[in-house]
């Protein structure tokens, strides 16, 4: 058995218990995004690292409205258990949030959750053997690839452009996969501004890379939990739009309403459905009665779309603080000009390196996530990600301002020591940045 | 591959990804509780069946005021992510409910969860190889084994009597399993009320369980959510009272307060503890703030040990008015005659068949739960399960005169058949019924 304790913060090495641990403990490694979260929560730090959404552009009387009619007519329903599937119509009124997003579907094939990470636990879960394989863009989303690796699966990686996903690298990677016997049980992927990277998924590519996990019976993960937030045109419509039978969606309340409800949703074909709503009973019962008919209630009265659009001018007008503070401040750095979402993936010249960079980072009170995060195989050391959701614009470019100072301290360090073969190039995942981005 | 398309219900067998399953996905089976559920939720039947605590003893403002007071002074706050393991302030408040049951502890180790029941699936993730054992009283919790079995584990029964699990037959169990080679990972245990058995462990045989754990090395994982709802006088301390490093506790505001926020918690060794945090954000990224802000503020402000002596009056009066009718109307059956909780278990006279009773009883309009619900080995034929958390006195009453005439019909019938040899004797599992329980 691995030493599992090795991974753990301090006093594990004390843990009597160390021995009885199942095998796949040893994959539940505690991410470089969540030691961030302590250091950034200080007050004085601009923390361009987290995925907070900016609750506070929601007004309070709207969710409170919200509250008080549900607990006025439905307190001792909103108190008790409720089903493992979710309240039906909390699921007809998910119908109407992703016919938004060109998706037609069954109530009855919505498995409500508690929020779209537990559909990526639960979807695991109910897939991954040990050995398997799950396809997933490089770089990708952390906390999806710390649960596969609990599920002792192995993340493969495949390239992307500022379109999104390479269909033909995806064609690539399968067959190397299969060439080497190993088993791919999903493609996991955020085709609308994703996390970390930015970028969108083109039209064509998702048409594409459909008929490619067609061919090749791979079940399609698609995870999209900002695909409203776009901010000068729509994303293309979702994968699932297109493909029924071989896509589980899953989408998220979080990031449209609010994360402290944990509400997200899976949507997947019937079968697989079944089997999702049994291993949420077995997990949690069922989701909170309360945080569903809230958000149920939410959605029956007030201008929910006309809020989306509110958080729709914040960000934009934040991503547009952040592109033009890089601009000025980092100008030998390129980055992707994401149309939506919360993030801006930016790639360093060499021989800078984002994880070396952080502490001295933090010291100037500015955070962000180095692009390590965010691959599975020791990746991304020229590349971080920037978030742009939480901070105000102001905060923004104070941010960037005083990472650039960050850069040019690293970068009087590394020319102290160049020559004395101290630095590596571990390879920059550079998007390029076309003018239709700008 | 196990066919797991056959054990689910309709239409799965046109499932076009059934060989793609993880093989766990076999474990992952519907209960025979959660089938009940779906019928007796029909207005017309009494359900003696469910679990579902009675809210409506609950006054609504007590409720409504928490929320209102987080709302006003920490909607931002509410609305947000919050960390892995919940709130300081909620973990400190959960040491004060805790201390109740002679539980000294450390917030730092406890870890809120999404229930009590997600507790109970990260410890079985977190510890539970495929071919493992748990050591599970017989009967036991149904969802519990539901998902040890979604590990891969074994659960194996050791019996009770009056005074809970017996210490004998467990040392019985550790020397035959170990014999055979297999690998204990878990002793699951209800001490206090138990469901479904209703008996209480005895403080001495609480010891004497204890060293036998420590003796075999073997980690105790201690659930108790109806600790607290005692009638006449508390269950002995918590197991966790006496041994830390040896024990996790489980407990939950779903009994004491309300199911509808799905707030529960774990106390674990630190260790064990740090690995829960990470497989809880590996889950859920974070319970719900807004959740756990008003259980806060619930116990902050509100008169919560009135409360739950509230919930006490009601469950008691409804036990004696559940136990009269039993004496009344079924007096050839026996029963336990719990101090606590939520549930009596009713031993019947062979050749009664409980698994073979309920469609009688549904179509009388009353509803428990077949006693092989509550073992994995096919064991409890001759036993139901009946509750009395939820319906009223006056309905437990008819509940149980409807399930008497139940009764005479299924002897009426089984005279019919009597000597045809289609009957098997399953074996009772009985529990004598002392004077001093009654």
């Amino acid at each position: 058995m691995p030493p599992v304790t090795e991974q753990l913060p301090t006093g594990t090495n004390l843990d009597p218990w160390f021995d009885h641990y199942a095998e796949r403990a040893a994959g539940l490694r505690a991410s470089e995004v969540r030691a961030l979260f302590a250091v950034a929560s200080r007050p004085e730090v601009v923390s361009l690292a987290g995925g907070m959404p900016f609750v506070s552009a929601l007004p309070e009387d709207l969710v409170q409205g919200s509250i008080d009619e549900v607990m006025r007519t439905e307190g001792p329903v909103a108190l008790q258990y409720g089903s493992g599937q979710g309240f039906p119509r909390l699921r007809e009124q998910i119908l109407d949030v992703m016919a938004l997003e060109g998706i037609r579907a069954n109530a009855d094939d919505i498995v409500v959750t508690t929020g779209s990470q537990h559909a990526l636990e639960l979807v695991s879960k109910l897939f991954l053997d040990p050995g398997d394989v799950v396809l997933a863009e490089g770089p990708s989303y952390v906390t999806a690839m710390v649960i596969f690796r609990s599920y002792q699966a192995d993340v493969d990686h495949v390239p992307m452009d500022e379109h999104g996903l390479i269909p033909e690298a995806l064609r690539e990677h399968i067959a190397a996969l299969r060439s080497q016997g190993r088993t791919i049980k999903l493609l996991y992927t955020i085709p609308s501004f994703h996390n970390p990277a930015g970028v969108t998924l083109s039209w064509e590519r998702r048409l594409e890379i459909l008929q490619i996990a067609r061919e090749n019976d791979i079940l399609v993960l698609e995870d999209n939990p900002y695909g409203l937030l776009y901010f000068d045109r729509p994303a293309p419509d979702a994968l699932r739009s297109v493909e029924e039978e071989g896509v589980i969606y899953l989408g998220t309340f979080s990031k449209t309403l609010a994360p402290g409800f944990r509400v997200g949703w899976a949507l997947a074909p019937h079968a697989i459905r079944e089997k999702l709503v049994l291993a949420n009973e077995a997990a949690i019962l069922c989701p909170s009665s309360f945080s569903q008919l809230v958000i149920s209630k939410y959605l029956e009265t007030a201008d929910w779309k006309g809020q989306i659009n509110t958080f729709r001018g914040v960000y934009h007008e934040r991503k547009n603080a952040m592109i033009s503070a890089l601009e000025e401040h980092l100008p030998e750095f390129s980055w992707t000009n994401p149309h939506g979402g919360f993030y801006v993936w930016v790639t360093m010249p060499e021989p800078l390196d984002s994880k070396a960079m952080l502490p001295r980072a933090v010291k100037e009170l500015v955070a962000f996530t180095p692009g390590t995060a965010f691959y599975g195989d020791g990746g991304g050391r020229q590349n971080l990600r920037l978030s742009f959701c939480y901070p105000t614009s102001d905060q923004i470019r104070l941010g960037v301002r005083r990472l650039a100072n960050v850069v040019r301290g690293e970068l009087d360090l590394l020319e102290t020591f160049a020559g004395t073969g101290s630095l590596t190039d571990t390879g920059a995942h550079r998007f390029t940045t076309p003018t239709d981005m700008a």
